[in-house]
């Protein structure tokens, strides 16, 4: 079985400022997962790798970066899950750690619980061990600016929601297992203590997969993306949103792209000499 | 179009303390969200009524007689849906409230959010004027001896966790509109902050009924219960636990029962009769 990952960084609108970002990000956390999964690591393991690259990339909306809600704080939601077992753990309205995905992690395997929110979470994190990290640490420049604008009388923040940026991933290992991984700072501006569908756990992710964005485009008249990977490895990155930028590496090619239509192939050779000559510079 | 209304006291087991308690209460929920049925009320002002006369209920885990915490603590989750548009509105880990199904529901029109978490929820309800309830009014006798009950060095919590009553509500109103209401104190001695699945959203509930007890047993190996109600106006309480209090009123017949194939039937002038009688007695 060749393992397959495929990763987001959120369905909406990119704004020009972070098009090149996000898309060297996905990228970025595509091959970080694929990596682990080459050396026959799970795919739990691989979203995992995968997500916390997205969370510490301040161009997304998780961890690092994340939007800041209406007292201007950090509060963030993750969630993973198992596709073998249909195992998962989630954390909501975590304020003080920057991997809100390896938590959520800890909440599957280390609890009986399913989900813990805020003071809960706070508690989980201390008695694992995890080392508190201040919200205002995780403010960028950009969210502050944005939150800062987002309060002025003239502000449009239908247009700052827009550029939302979670992210997610899934990915299947050489043992066929599939796992999915997201994680989000939520909606700018949102009210204190806001939890996003992201934390909760829904059907299986594929058959969740296969009905959302028709579903929620029939049903709500929503937009959206989806992510899918089966366990025999077909992928698809799929949105009906204006952007929203994916990445996927299969038998050693990563693809990529942030416009419907866009998609760029290059062996993961390449890309990870690229990814190295990036860092150097 | 007949309206209908099914009403579930949890999956699970019922303690023999708690069996009459039990079936007295979901009829009285069903014949409450009933009447308002008839009157041309709402689905979903049937469902909230419902769900708010079992959680004032001492017999059931939700609002008044909800289980406590790892640290003795009330926290409570509850949800509420419309059919109509899917709207959805709820809240999780709330400590101060006496019925937080009126919170998730003021959470779906009052905010741009559907789930609000413990803080957040709580300013949320002071915003809105609900009087604060203190966690201790909201803890019974039951409850209290049952939790001290659980960290005895020879106590079997699975026992206690068994005996949950989680409470819940689904209904059609004469326009053929469908909604659906949880409620919950969650599991026994539960981590502070720990979020059950009543709170999150899932696929529609026509959908997620018709697939979720064969899912839960064949994919996790999970006992559970379902009520389901279909826009026409058919009706089913099923459950692959030991028992499960359900009650139903459709065209005003009343049908009730805890163990499987138990099922009592009643009209509903006769059940408001003995209703009132038990009020007076």
């Amino acid at each position: 079985m060749k393992p397959v990952i495929v990763v987001h960084g959120g369905a909406g609108r990119v704004f020009k400022e972070r098009e090149e970002g996000c898309r060297a990000g996905v990228v970025r956390a595509a091959l970080q997962g694929y990596a682990l999964l080459k050396q026959g690591g799970s795919a739990l393991d691989a979203v995992e790798e995968a997500v916390q690259s997205m969370e510490d990339d301040p161009h997304f909306n998780a961890g690092l970066g994340s939007v800041l809600n209406e007292k201007g704080e950090v509060e963030m939601d993750a969630i993973i899950m198992d596709g073998k077992n249909l195992d998962s753990g989630a954390v909501s309205a975590v304020k003080s750690v920057a991997n809100p995905i390896k938590l959520a992690r800890l909440v599957m395997e280390k609890t009986k619980h399913m989900l813990l929110t805020e003071t809960g979470a706070h508690l989980f994190a201390q008695a694992m061990g995890i080392p508190e990290t201040p919200g205002d640490k995780l403010i960028t420049k950009r969210s502050l600016e944005r939150w800062k604008k987002s309060l002025e009388a003239d502000s449009n923040p239908e247009e700052f929601q827009k550029d939302l940026g979670t992210v997610g991933a899934v990915a299947v290992d050489s043992e066929g297992n599939v796992a999915c991984a997201t994680s989000t700072g939520g909606l700018s501006n949102k009210l204190v203590g806001r939890v996003g569908d992201t934390a909760c756990i829904g059907m299986s992710p594929e058959l969740a997969a296969d009905t959302a964005l028709d579903y929620m485009k029939t049903r709500v008249g929503g937009l959206g993306g989806v992510i899918v990977v089966s366990s025999s490895g077909e992928w698809a990155a799929r949105f009906s949103t204006k952007q929203m930028p994916w990445a996927t590496v299969k038998e050693d090619q990563l693809h990529y792209g942030i416009y419907a239509g866009e998609s760029h192939t290059k062996s993961v050779d390449e890309a990870l000499a690229s990814e190295s000559k990036r860092f150097q510079e």
